[in-house]
This record gives structure tokens, sequence and C-alpha cells, in this order.
């Protein structure tokens, strides 16, 4: 697989999950996951998520900003998945808020953006793994 | 809602579920994320996946024994999750082998099983989060 085939096939997996699996470290050096609705995103450098800012989500994020996102598609049967890292920053607005998410006629909450810059991309399918760093 | 309500559940959220997300720390403290078919279960205390020794997961999981596991179902649309903290250990053999999952009259490369027990389970619901303790 060439880089480029290896992204038009990440590009299409992430392009039919709504959800992102978001990788955090928490409490005690424990991993964290949760999902997370992707409310925008520019291609597969910059995705941006709503929460609360007080969530346990947002502490972990300030504190260890290293992280991943990861999608999996269980419903095509390919078993290919696409994990990529990067770091997360917080932003104080509700500029891509979950309140369209949830029709909701206000923000619930103190709620935040949370931007993710992806440095690096493992594309998974059964026993093959295709790496490409991904460039600002 | 009682503790026995909670467990309740997140046992209906997770047997819904084929695949967990397994949560790792990987290389330079970046979070790892990798979805695996739960192979075996002893309700919400221990759960077996299979995958290759050789994996980067498993080095991880060595390195690092502190872990969780993700459910998370995106059809019901009741936003329910289940978060399980917990240790993993590898145990060098393929007693709940891949092979029948992908339907190969051989297991496949060298696989080992990777146990994990829950020691601390969180069952998320919009703006609600319960903690359980898991008791041997």
């Amino acid at each position: 697989m060439t880089e480029q085939e290896i992204l038009q096939n990440a590009e299409k997996l992430i392009a039919n999950n709504e959800f992102a699996m978001v990788g955090t470290i928490g409490k005690k050096s424990f991993p964290n996951i949760r999902a997370l609705k992707v409310m925008k995103r520019e291609g597969l450098n910059t995705f941006y998520f709503s929460t609360r800012s007080d969530s346990e989500k947002v502490k972990q994020m300030k504190k260890h900003k290293k992280g991943c996102i990861y999608f999996y598609d269980t419903l095509t049967f390919t078993f290919a998945n696409v994990l990529i890292e990067g770091k997360f920053s917080i932003k104080p607005n509700t500029l891509f808020g979950i309140s369209s998410f949830y029709k909701l006629d206000n923000e619930p909450y103190d709620f935040c953006t949370v931007k993710f810059e992806a440095t690096k991309l493992y594309y998974y399918v059964p026993y093959q793994k295709y790496i490409v760093n991904i460039k600002k």
C-alpha cells in the first residue's frame, strides 16, 4: 500500500464513524477511553470534540497532552482499524457545541472545545500495520 | 441507582458487545486503544482476550500492567458506556484462541491469552457517573 492509499483507506473508515474512541492517561497512570462524537474535522490532521469543562477527561488532557483517537468499524467485517496519536488542547468556547447533537435549545453546563492535532497514523488490517507521519 | 442496578446495567451493555476497546499505555507515554474480541468472561471480574505474543499491545501490557477496557453501544442511543479499570497479565497459551473466530484450521502465528482482572467499574450515562469497586 502506498502512503496515499493508506490515508485514503483511513479517511474512508473515519468518515463512516460518527464517534471516536478518545484515549487519555488518567489518575494513577491508568489509560482511559471515552467515546466522543467528532464535531468537526480537518482531513486527518485536526479533530474537534465538545465536552464539559469540568469533566475528568478535560483534567486529564490538560495534565497529559499526549493522546490518541481510535476508529474501528465492527460492521464492515474487514477488521480494519485506525489509531491516531497526537496532542490535545482545550479551547474555552463552545464553537463545536454538543447542543446541536442533543437537539437542545441551549448549550448544557459549561462546555469547551477539545482540539486534537494528529502526529502519527497507524492503519491496521489483520496481521498488517501501516504507519504514516501526519504533516502539518 | 443501587450498586446492584449499576452492575446489572453494565452487564447488559457488555453482553451486547462482542468487542472491547482495550486501553494500554504505549511508547513515549501515549495511551493506546485496540478493539479486541472478548473470548471469555467471568461476570464483570475477569475478561480474556487472544492476541499475538509478539504484538506491540502485549509488550505494553507486560511493561505497564494497569489498563482499562471500554464498552460503548452506539446502536442503542442511550449513550450509556462502561469503563473498567484493572490489571493485565499474559498467559503463554492459546486457551481462548482466535482460530475459532477467524474460522481457521490452526491457530495462526504465536498467540497468547491476555487476562484482564477488573478492580473498578465506571458506568456512564449523560451527565451522570456511577462507580463500583469490583470485589474478588
